[in-house]
């Protein structure tokens, strides 16, 4: 940015008087969470109908609407299994949500200890989490919930700083490491080839050390072409860690995020040892449920035709925030940000120190955005910079209303702070 | 029993000879769980279709298509508030198991202390919980899950033995007790108005003691009309214990097993903490299932309607259970059993020591049962007397054949001891 004081000055007070306006206008607008769209929501809501026979309630022997079938529906642990590319035995389906089955994986290492673990979490002195960031909020706070000192790894356009993660994880306390692999929130990052085979590769000092691989976004293209990506568990196993995944995906974002299926797949005896623990919890997850996603989506051919669907409902609210920010903070030059392919988030890393007097400003004007510092461990951005973009929910003209408040209280944080207002 | 020993071995002889007959027909039938039969799922899957219009999937301002509401939709608060007689801020909705809702809250206490605990309980020397038995396995093994000790209590016609109860609260390591205070499981007995008034009386020395009060059979009256039930919430308040009581229910047993909703219902504050807490572990639970059964069930007036349908379908399988150890067994006076007007089982003492024999038997002639000594603690039944007889599943054909068998299994144990076999 080479502007002098005084036309900063000048750009500050026009700056100024458009928030104003915005502020007058009373907006309540929401770019906070990645939740799907209502038009998203209704364009698959003839799920709703889809099983509507009892006697389609009973398939292979299992009457889905009963009791029993602890780890799924054998048709709903094939759909996942070829969504995947595991093998269905590695299968766990759960309920609505995959946040769940990851909770209650960290929660039963505290409680119980995970298949190779020496003692419970909850009994060693200390126990460490490695947090790729800037990342998903949600993720971080389950393992700081349990106590967890949570280490932050600098991400880079290849996934986490693997140099990094494999100097750390020679500390026997480190446990497990986070990641979201393809389309990382927030930055829409797919994770390379290489990255993927040294995590694959790591060589812990914890036994029970676990890589929670949410692959959240593993169909949600809404640019180009699907793009593929390799079986972790496979990969795991051949590395001589079979135990050392558990990988988690969803239909959150496919289906209904309130009432979607969810999957957790690891080695076999990783599900069976889970199982165990999991059968004192509940007797299953709801299969009436299952077996309605699994005639809606079929399989993972069908459910890329439903997502192409999805994309064209997506790309033009990306292009919206993409437009917006090259067309007025671009030439400006205090922020930069990724242009994802797939996912729900634009990152924006704004002027360090800026983003919380940004985000305050925005919800001055009416528009509420995820809070500052949330990518990151405790939810505290060392560079006060991160801010992460949700646009998939409010409609195209809602959207461009936002997107303009929204630059015009980055540019106000940013002139603020270089006019030491 | 007042029979020669003559006479005692023509009877096992006959008996035995019978046994064999009914082995030689490789029968497969179950009286093993609380399961409902294909045909009570069949009169209420008209609830598959309830919900097809997505217009009607918003309701109060909300989605339920969407993320969000994490204790549940307000209609379906106001749903179980009705039914269980208590304030909908004190409901929190769960998803298709109140058995993930009890486990969940053990759990917490475990690893992050309840509302009113000093420590959690994984930093407790020693953790016990009361478990009036006969009673539920899967209470059992939660806290046995955890490491609790688990103390058996004694049950009387009037609910457990409340003496032993308020003695026992008195040491501040017992952290809780399990009570199904409506057709317990497996006797069927209710709770007396004094019992109830008692345990909301009680005067734990432990500052979090918990009751964990499973109202899974609330309305499920096979004979007669509803029995109205006091709000145990209400009665702790005004015992000046407020945070003592969860209370849990579910339509498991009113409309599928696999796919219907539950509920926790307990102090505002309870509540508020423990949804702090179960917001790191989820969004929400399935909120389009809980719309679903809300239009479906309406309110506690026309669940009230649907259990009648229900009964007539129980009645005459729990007809078949009582005649026939009335015809079999009551002569022989080595048993006795009770008569329950609802829930789901029959409790039945056999002559101590042939328990165990006698389900083996039964499993040789293709007759599973739940195991012996499952109704206590760790699955130990000092006595091997109590077996716990499910007849909801099978069709009334299957039923009397399970039960002939059955009964005939009975006498072979009894009489394989007195004849000192």
């Amino acid at each position: 940015m080479n502007l002098t004081t005084a036309a900063m000055e000048a750009a500050y007070q026009e700056n100024l008087a458009a928030f104003e306006a915005w502020k007058a206008k009373n907006l309540r607008l929401n770019m906070a969470r990645g939740k799907p769209s209502a038009a998203q929501l209704d364009s698959i809501s003839d799920i709703l109908t889809i099983l509507n026979d009892p006697k389609d309630c009973i398939v292979d022997g299992v009457d889905a609407r009963n009791y029993g079938e602890l780890s799924g529906l054998p048709c709903a642990k094939e759909y996942w299994a070829d969504v995947l590319g595991c093998k269905k035995e590695e299968v766990f389906v759960g309920g609505t949500a995959s946040l769940t089955l990851m909770y209650d994986l960290i929660s039963k290492a505290y409680s119980h200890g995970l298949r190779n673990s020496r003692q419970p979490w909850c009994r060693e002195e200390k126990v460490k989490f490695l947090c790729p960031s800037p990342g998903y909020d949600r993720h971080f706070r389950i393992t700081e919930s349990f106590g967890a000192e949570l280490i932050t790894i600098p991400m880079t356009e290849n996934g986490p700083d693997m140099d990094m993660v494999e100097k750390l994880v020679a500390d026997p306390a480190v446990k497990g490491i986070w990641c979201v692999p393809k389309y990382s929130n927030p930055q829409g990052i797919i994770y390379s080839d290489e990255t993927v085979r040294r995590m694959a590769n790591l060589k812990p000092a914890a036994p029970d050390f676990t890589i929670m691989w949410d692959n959240a976004y593993c169909v949600h293209e809404f640019e180009g072409d699907f793009v593929p990506f390799a079986d972790i568990i496979t990969l795991c196993r051949e590395a001589g860690n079979p135990d050392m995944v558990y990988e988690f995906a969803s239909t959150s974002k496919i289906t209904f995020p309130g009432a979607g299926i969810s999957v957790m797949a690891s080695s076999v005896d990783n599900i069976k040892y889970i199982s165990k623990l999991l059968g004192v919890q509940m007797i299953s997850y709801d299969k009436v449920n299952q077996l309605r996603h699994v005639k809606y989506l079929q399989n993972k051919e069908h459910t890329l035709e439903i997502m192409k669907r999805h994309a064209q409902i997506m790309a033009p609210k990306f292009k919206v925030v993409l437009d917006t920010l090259d067309r007025e903070i671009a030439p400006l030059e205090f922020a930069k940000w990724n242009r994802p392919k797939g996912g729900y988030f634009v990152s924006l890393d704004t002027m360090p120190g800026t983003a919380k007097r940004a985000l305050a400003l925005c919800k001055e004007a009416g528009v509420v955005m995820t809070d500052a510092g949330a990518t990151y461990p405790y939810g505290v951005d060392p560079q006060d910079s991160n801010i992460r973009i949700a646009p998939s929910l409010p409609p195209i003209a809602e959207l461009e209303q936002a997107m303009e408040v929204f630059c015009i209280c980055l540019k106000l944080a940013a002139f603020e702070k270089l006019l030491n207002k």
